[in-house]
């Protein structure tokens, strides 16, 4: 068992034949000198800015406040460099134009980049209280921070949120989609999102891309803030890059696994209930559940029984 | 593109803008010689537990029952350390108790948690016979231990559910989201769960801090427990430790996508249907589905078709 | 706090209360010569087969297409005898026959793996148009291969089925379990998938063992296809082998949250909207969506406005 497996003459064959694929399926390789950005970058710059935007809590413990400064310096002096390739490759790959002039581009993109983390930091502090203030279960906010999934996904989206305002390809995506992948929270960095905003427990959020979300606004798990379905377009060619995601205004609580498809308004205030499924707006304080949601209950010997009546109202 | 990309005279700017910003948001730094327990560790010390818990298929292969005691002696001194280590920094962080008492308190909780080992092992080996019997897909019990996500999630619960009764902080919830982060299965440490226990699929499961479930439970993917919402509460602080999750007697099923909110009992043998949405109790033996769903069908030109009644009994 | 800790004495009794419950509770321990497939490997030999199928876009990047017959013979020397080494032992776990009769399966087994390469290609460069073509936010099909989630859950589905129709035990299904826990979708390697399939977000997808989806299909998070209940059968012994998913006919569409159960028939053209639960067959080009979903709108002082009528069509 130990012998290793020989191909033998079977080897070249197969090299063929994947030779061969390769040139009937272009599409699905990218064999040419304009290096996509790498997605190991991309997942270690991520956890880089998580370590400046949250220290002590990320990355090193062993620092005080006292000769912070050099910690910084070489933190930034690594980070912008490899920023500045990533973001070189994305810019490179999806344009024609000369590399100098993309070189002037990117190293404008990193400096706004770097020079927007405190505004940055401002919002996620804001996120951060909503999320203790409205969680029973949380202790402190350090608890939020370190271990609530939410954190990750809302961090991760607003530093690639700012990337996309850059028009950086790419990048922005590459890095929700990192934390889409430990989260379950799926937020796209074209979203627009205010501050104190918060998720609890988070697994299938979907949050697209034209969705705007004023401040203090919670949602929960399974909750989609999505494109309603165009199944009479049969032209073939999808239409991009036009409002199709809700808006929610200040102050919107999304209850568990509730659908809010389309470009609608929730207005200031509102509450949508769990599970209800929405493609209209809501004017502002209101409150939307499902009706009575009406269920049969069947007892041991299967007959029905209409002693119950189910009501739920939030 | 390859010389190296220079902040310059930036950098000093940026460092100092990120220093003003800790000063200004401290809530979301954690710069202090009191150190958080280390997320890395947490993770190392959850997938040593396993192996443990599962030898031969977790971890080392070449393990032979003569002579394991060896093994385990080397690992237990290992792993005992470890877990001290990072109970006494959870202790630490949330106390201003002198470190010697905090270091006799970890003391005992390290021995209590290792010497639950056994009784969990006993629990797990029903929770994996229960996830066997009760899917059509598995092959064997060995195909549930090593490749179904609730595996890692159950195990990981019942690990960290054991810290969470020795009241250490923080520790328990980073394991149960280092499950969550990969199964998508959202067990809080709190909840209090029985024997025979399984969820298949799991993606979107969320299971609350005060949630208690009975023995040979079965839950499907995307089923919540949850606290239903508190609209009217103004007072600005919530309300933490009561009672606000379900309860399920025994051999309670629960099919996917369904939610049950509140402190309410869902009684012995009782069934609750896919995508029922329930905030009351229910009576042993009943079983609770959706009322024919609704449904519209409308064909080809758009025109409904009254002839289609959609009618559904679990 | 930097002294180890001891367990002195304990240390003993810890040991032997593991070695007692070893013998107690042998079905949750592994400990035999005939080892389990390594689950590094099996994900290790994943992501080395997703370089092999996007060049470019996973793995090395310095590649060109002169020359790429020495990187390929070395990649698939070094694979083939990792594959082998993994099929062997899944074989050997579950099957009594002689080393030899399993090495000459485990041998024709690989062959015919390997050689099903291009076909899989094919059927994913499909996969990958229909992400592009279907999703407004998709900028080109470079991002759909790179950041899609659903890219790594089909391409893995389809490099695992080809394991399952060669009989392979345990593998497949730990190679798609590795794809449910990096992006929430849960596609049983036994389902049989048609070509330009593509999933959106995909958080909560789950497709069961004996589904059968046609060619460009498309499905939205959160969407099951899956088994119904069976809460009368107490025979104890649950029944598998049978076909008891959907089956999807050709250019079907299900929408985000919509679950379909049993051995049902969506044919062909259907759509099938949010949120929707269904248990029965559909016509082709039939749209079926939820009628009306009744609201309840409350204003701020609780009143039931009346004015407000829902409603959805797809």
């Amino acid at each position: 068992m130990d012998k290793p497996f020989d191909l033998a003459d079977q080897r070249d064959v197969l090299v063929q034949a994947l030779e061969d694929n390769y040139f009937a399926q272009k599409r699905i390789h990218h064999i040419t000198t304009k290096y996509l950005p790498s997605r190991a970058e991309v997942k270690a710059i991520t956890d880089t800015l998580f370590e400046l935007i949250y220290p002590g809590f990320f990355g090193r413990q062993d620092l005080a406040m006292d000769g912070l400064s050099g910690y910084l310096r070489g933190q930034l002096d690594a980070l912008s460099d490899r920023v500045y390739r990533q973001v070189f490759r994305c810019f490179r790959t999806r344009s024609d134009d000369n590399p100098e002039v993309l070189e002037g581009q990117t190293r404008r993109v990193v400096l706004e980049f770097l020079e927007s983390l405190p505004r940055i930091r401002d919002l996620l502090a804001s996120d951060i209280l909503a999320g203790y203030t409205g969680d029973p279960a949380a202790r402190d906010t350090d608890e939020v921070i370190f271990s609530y999934p939410a954190t990750r996904a809302i961090t991760t989206y607003r530093l690639a949120h700012a990337l996309w305002e850059l028009q950086v390809p790419y990048m922005p995506r590459m890095m929700t989609e990192y934390a889409h992948s430990r989260t379950g929270i799926d937020i796209h960095p074209g979203a627009r999102i205010g501050r104190g905003f918060f998720i609890d427990h988070g697994t299938g959020v979907v949050i697209g891309e034209t969705a705007v979300i004023g401040d203090y606004c919670k949602l929960y798990q399974g909750v989609t803030l999505g494109a309603p379905s165009f199944p009479f377009d049969e032209q073939g060619q999808i239409v991009r890059n036009y409002k199709r995601h809700p808006t929610l205004e200040d102050d919107v609580i999304v209850y568990s696994n509730a659908s809010i498809l389309g470009d609608v308004t929730i207005g200031k205030g509102a509450t949508i209930g769990g599970g209800v499924f929405l493609t209209r707006s809501v004017p502002p304080g209101c409150r939307v559940s499902m009706k009575a949601p009406e269920l049969k209950y069947r007892n041991r010997r299967g007959r029905l029984d209409r002693g119950f009546v189910s009501d739920y109202q939030i």
